[in-house]
């Protein structure tokens, strides 16, 4: 087993994620858990880290590096958000160092939008990452999930930001509400993914309308799972790109996400005219807090040069 | 006690409410519980109706008239949808005689729209109440709640429908979602309400990343929930508003409601310059069965005549 550097961490609200990695950012172990901060006192999170740690053998004196909802108010230890437009390639440097603790343990900030007002935390990592590998891009990263972001980059630096709770919505529609009888069965259907794409873009309007006549359309007629399911992937996909015209109308986008639902965002988006490349978000991850890792310690030795 | 003539009863997805009425239709007794069909199987419907029968002391030879989801294909017995446009006046005759049981119940039907597809149970008869009372009506009824309905009626008829699941949306985003957070507090603020109204009505395409700033601006500044959850309800109204405006456009609008959700709506609506009036649905509901069970005992007498 080569020589465990240092740790990453993604902390988010459901789940952790932590690799151990080699100088050159190589992994050399991984573990993950659903030990989400929404699970957590306070006072827990340092035993967590500790069993995973103890877990891969990784010695007291290896430093950890930690982005996410660790990072928040309710998580383990404050670390204030970057307003933007911000920056992203000394993100290392605002990390929040945990205090009362042996080990070296730091955590990221995420940042914040005070017009309209806005937050993320753990996707600003993400694209340090991405930045980190491109770091010329000029254009918008959308990042696809139970909160979008949808984040305009230039300069280095993240200029503004817009969430579409998307992700969480289709999550309730699907599986809670009325509309949850009309997709008990797996199932896709491309087809009716496209039409309430076009729908949802045409006649944004009529979307909360549309929502209920995915289960009138079971009742009175034939309607597969499949079909009522992808149709209301359509409509609120659909209903976040309208809203979020400004971001792709004009710009290169690229996709930071789970391969499945990339390919969601990219296929609604050539509907709309526009090509999109999709690049995998755990990869993106780890680039972004190798690269505030170093940076962090490289400012660190200068620091005590 | 007065002599109990018939019984009416609204069995709803989560609840059942039952009168015991005089042959004017007063009321002599009422009782109630949450004995909604979702909570029922098919073959516990007759003894929920008889023990809350026998709570009030109601002779086995006294007829029941049922309105709502009792009639639903997973209800009790289907009474099969009217298809609009459909006059509601004769709707008794379309009552469905529940069978294999000593008792006279009739279950009154529902109403569909082909297209666009959409169903309604429950909610007619509440119009059917108001058309008794107001036969002459030309304009649009909207019945506010978990799943608003927007009806156009004309020439003593339902003409077509629309439904928001505006008041599932509510209950979710202020109960579950992460927006949950930022309204744990009771509390209400008019002009927060009004401000979401004009907002999602004015730029509708922005409602879906409105509704996340609601939780950032708690977290980056301040921001009460009373505001919160004002703004969230504005937002939504709001944004239903828009979906239905060809119903409130150019239509007298009368609203059939719980008081406060009529009262939140004609708010709304008169930032749009349109005034409505509110009428309370129990008292429409009843006026509805007691018509319906009129008219079926009629036509039930000049039958056997």
């Amino acid at each position: 087993m080569a020589q465990v550097s240092f740790i990453a961490i993604d902390w988010g609200t459901s789940s952790f994620r932590l690799w151990a990695l080699a100088a050159d950012g190589s992994v050399v172990a991984a573990t993950d858990g659903p030990f989400g901060m929404s699970r957590l006192k306070r006072g827990d999170f340092g035993n967590v880290l500790e069993e995973n740690l103890a877990k891969l053998n990784i010695d007291p004196n290896v430093p950890v590096i930690i982005c996410g909802m660790a990072g928040a108010k309710q998580g383990w230890c404050e670390a204030p958000y970057l307003q933007v437009p911000t920056r992203l390639d000394a993100m290392g440097m605002q990390a929040v160092k945990v205090q009362g603790i042996d080990r070296d343990i730091h955590i990221l900030p995420g940042a914040k939008q005070i017009l309209p007002a806005n937050v993320m935390r753990g996707e600003e990592t993400q694209i340090a990452g991405f930045l980190h590998h491109c770091p010329d891009f000029e254009g918008t990263v959308c990042l696809p999930g139970t909160h979008s972001k949808w984040v305009r980059v230039s300069d280095k630096s993240i200029q503004d930001f817009e969430t579409c709770m998307t992700g969480e919505q289709f999550a309730f529609f699907s599986q809670q509400s009325v509309l949850s009888h009309s997709m008990l069965v797996d199932g896709w259907c491309d087809e009716s993914f496209d039409r309430a794409i076009l729908s949802a873009t045409t006649e944004p309007h009529t979307v909360p309308c549309k929502l209920f006549a995915i289960r009138a359309e079971m009742l009175i007629g034939e309607q597969s799972s499949a079909k009522a399911r992808s149709r209301l992937s359509g409509l609120l996909i659909g209903q976040e790109l309208v809203a979020t015209k400004p971001y792709w109308r004009a710009n290169e986008v690229v996709l930071i996400g789970a391969t499945p639902l990339c390919k969601l965002y990219i296929q609604a988006l050539e509907i709309l005219g526009v090509k999109a490349k999709a690049l995998d978000s755990t990869t993106m991850t780890l680039l972004g807090l190798c690269a505030a890792h170093k940076f962090h310690n490289g400012v660190g030795i200068s620091n005590h040069a």
